[in-house]
């Protein structure tokens, strides 16, 4: 039999175990056209809890009763497709099952001799893209600048501050533990770090941190994190609005200081970012990390949790901060 | 003797008459390389409200003591200086005084051949650039694209509105009088127009009035209104903050909606505007400004108050909308 991972019922406020649903069903078989893939590496990421949501956005709501998709890495194991053999490994948006069809329409073929197949998940996947694209997109960092990054330990977090470095800018990182804080700067080559969870003054520890202010921030958290950032933002400052993962879990709209005094008193630009925007900058962006990678400029993060029956588990974890760097299930 | 206006003290909340204090002083005296000025007509503009407050911005604070300055039109009465003679008219950022002296550093010739005098602090002046390149550069409004403007009636809003149409917008207006909603349809030829004071879901009148949803919003108010607003934004949507009127006289930091979650659902931007970061558009601009005046594709509205001691008076009425149109003191 064939195990899946549907969503049985819609979280209200923090997800839990019980809005994910075991299934099994027959072994699928694939006709022609078709190849059937095993499910080698799951990606578990934030922003699927909007999927969660019945709400518009810009990709659609997950369904109750079907299985959850997201990134999965996948191994051919049976081809009646011509471009696919057995043996293959694919990546693509596909179901939290242990086994699947698929036409291979949207599966790229990924190559374990350039990098890790747990890679393709991360910094040679969705992860790396988005930190290289709204990093280069939106953020522009220039050389001299600083650079500050929230969630700065997570998947895209620990990239943006790395390229960052590349750039030439001053990266100051936040994260919400001292333990992260030391990698961000022992690991990741940050120039320093904060930890949010032991400060009551985010605001004094980043005009410390940025004794010139804040050129770029890039954020994945938002709330009162950001609201520290926003207040060191130097002229002409730019915000990339990746995450909001401080708020995805609120059941009702959150508030806070307006913003438009201080976008209008420092000519800031605050600008929400999608990855798949930014498709037709993946072929080079891709090359772009895979040379970092290879140099060694590029510390590459992970968080591998076993076994296919932990995915939902891993997935509750990122909102609790307990990985560092990407968060994969390796099934 | 020559009459000044300085700033008496700063306002706490809602400014007051009493934070104004007319002064007299020696009439002044030009010496080789200056101009004697006698003031003609005054510029009364929201943002002179954040120079009230002794905080950082993007123009240094007034001072206590000292006249209030801003944009006004006058004319040379004597002259000591080459470029100038008597008789010229000449705008530039001066005091509130009858009379001043100038090195003539920034000051502009204008001709009231080529626009009424007034015009030169109003769709000839920083109020059309600042409409003009406020929607060109920030807002980028495509042809059969919805823009909302809030502050429609006022100097800016006004000018917006009409380029909008221009450009083939579908234009629709947010203003405080049914008065002046009326005017934003029957002289400035917007689609439609919302009164704020009269309905409890400006969200709800916005969806209404723009069936497929918000493209552009130039936003000259902030606040709840803008709340309205945001909701209805599309995909790339562009938010051109230019004003925030609603929060000119806070006293403590104004609260509302976290707009992070939104901004990325949407793909949207939020930009400050300061028309002083687009020096070099001015010259282009105003060239088409001036050629949109007199094909008739432009109205120029205005609420002129009539003598030097009315200014602070009419600077407050900035604050209840009690102006149409650009607001200028004719001295």
């Amino acid at each position: 039999m064939n195990k899946s991972i549907t969503l049985a019922k819609r979280p209200e406020g923090a997800p839990s175990l019980a809005d994910f649903s075991f299934e099994t069903e027959a072994m699928p078989s694939p006709v022609k056209g078709e190849v059937l893939l095993e499910t080698a590496y799951v990606s578990v990421d934030p922003y699927m809890r909007g999927r969660m949501r019945d709400e518009e956005s810009y990709i659609p709501p997950f369904q109750v009763g079907h299985p959850i998709e997201g990134a999965v890495v996948a191994k051919v194991t049976e081809s009646k497709h011509a471009d696919f053999k057995p043996g293959d490994f694919v990546m693509g948006r596909l179901g939290w099952k242990q086994y699947q069809l698929s036409t291979g329409e949207g599966l790229l073929n990924v190559d374990s001799d350039v990098a890790p197949l747990s890679a393709y998940l991360g910094v040679m996947g969705m992860t790396g893209l988005t930190a290289f694209c709204g990093l280069s997109e939106i953020g522009k960092p220039q050389e001299g600048e600083a650079l500050v990054v929230s969630g700065a330990a997570g998947a895209v977090g620990s990239v943006v501050g790395q390229i960052g470095k590349i750039k030439g800018c001053r990266v100051v990182g936040i994260a919400g533990s001292d333990e992260k804080v030391e990698m961000l700067k022992s690991d990741f080559g940050f120039d320093a770090g904060i930890n949010y969870k032991t400060t009551d003054d985010i605001g004094a520890e980043i005009a410390e941190a940025c004794p010139d202010g804040v050129d770029v921030y890039f954020d994945n958290v938002a709330g009162e994190v950001s609201d520290g950032v926003h207040r060191n933002m130097n002229r002409f400052g730019r915000i990339v609005n990746c995450g909001a993962i401080a708020h995805y879990n609120d059941t009702s709209e959150p508030t806070g200081p307006r913003v438009e005094l201080l976008l209008i008193q420092k000519s800031l630009s605050m600008q929400g970012f999608i990855v798949s925007n930014y498709e037709n900058k993946f072929p080079a962006a891709i090359q772009q990390l895979s040379q970092w990678l290879h140099e060694g400029k590029l510390e590459f993060s992970e968080t591998v949790v076993e076994g296919f029956e932990n995915i939902p588990q891993a997935f509750l974890d990122l909102f609790t901060g307990k990985n560092i760097g990407k968060m994969v299930v390796k099934v």
